[in-house]
């Protein structure tokens, strides 16, 4: 059976692409990685889907960007501290992660080549992105190409492929997917500003993207909120 | 004073550049991946080399690419297990880390941004590289552009750019240079497979080529062997 490897935060886009990936009948190892986001509860839900796909393995990768800082999800800096509310726009919002994606594929390239896996799932889309300059397809196919000269199975002919079902997709359309694939949505966590207990906030950008998801798709979001 | 990031690993190609990068004018943010590396002495290294160079700040990162393996240097299983002894080879060594300069430029570039360097040095030789893919100009452009893609910065029109001053340098002229530039090579570390004390070996790839640099340059390298 072919072995691809899935970037799983345990949001609700990487969990329907996980799902993807099985149906597109691949062995599943799944990789998170701990950057010690201020949201790391959505840790405990990429736990919840790895057990709900039955994927083969899951790594989950300390990566402490907060030695960085540089964005709200990760700032410990007063100045920067508050995730944005309420700021669905065209502009780079403050919850912008520096490089964020650049490394979790790297890290990807690095897992993917030593299973011998084919395929990269990552569960971006260039359409509900909130600004993210490395959601769009450019960028991935850019990334591919690099991966390609940079790593052994490259230079030996062969590739590994970066997949994004989601690319195109609003997140509307990815619900949808995903309930046709069975995605249990329940185990999934989106907030960027959760409570002590979890709940998430419903009010960040991140939260108010999903509910209005859920709603264009005329379903109730099956997880609680604050 | 505008800044640069210098990914120093501690041996003896990274020191010599953090030490171009000073020439140049730069102010030193040094990045150090902690990947759990079973050389991780060399880390002991680049903190002296920090010193000696006063650079504005050190981050070391742990990153533990043991949690994938797929190298002699980070693997524990005991058919990797033995580092390449004597393989000056143009194939790709068991040393190969898969996707490791990726990586290391990933993060590099998550750093850059954040602090607003405008550079980030790096030590790679396509010339002297052990069949290393990942140390070639190409590769070096290609992630360049990707990364430009996928940032805040090159969003707005802004650039990192790669600096690998070494790139077209042998080892030999690598050491002639650092030395011009006061680099005091006692400090660095080399070796893929050092005893607990730390003493290098003498004996492993990355030894050798270090040893036959130093002999071809003219000059006693000035560590101890065991």
């Amino acid at each position: 059976m072919k072995r691809a490897v899935v970037l799983l935060s345990g949001g609700l886009d990487s969990s329907t692409v996980a799902a993807v990936a099985s149906s597109d009948g691949y062995e599943i190892f799944a990789l998170t990685i701990d950057y010690n986001q201020r949201h790391r509860i959505e840790i405990e839900s990429a736990k919840r889907v790895v057990k709900s796909i039955g994927a083969i393995q899951h790594v989950i990768l300390p990566l402490n960007l907060r030695l960085f800082g540089g964005s709200s999800l990760t700032d410990d800096w007063e100045v920067t501290k508050n995730v944005p509310v309420d700021k669905i726009g065209n502009s780079i919002p403050t919850s912008y992660v520096p490089a964020r994606n650049i490394i979790f594929l790297s890290v990807a390239f690095a897992y993917a080549e030593t299973i011998q896996a084919e395929k990269i799932y990552i569960g971006v889309s260039a359409i509900d992105y909130s600004g993210y300059p490395d959601c769009r397809p450019e960028f991935l196919t850019a990334f591919e190409n690099m991966a390609k000269l940079a790593t052994k199975v490259g230079n030996e002919g062969g590739k590994i492929s970066i997949v994004a079902p989601l690319v195109h997709l609003d997140k509307t359309a990815a619900i949808k997917l995903g309930l046709k694939l069975g995605v249990d949505y329940s185990l999934t966590h989106t907030c960027y500003d959760p409570a002590d207990d979890g709940l998430a906030c419903g009010v960040c950008e991140s939260c108010l993207l999903r509910l209005q998801a859920f709603k264009n798709a005329g379903i109730k979001d099956p997880i609680k909120y604050a």
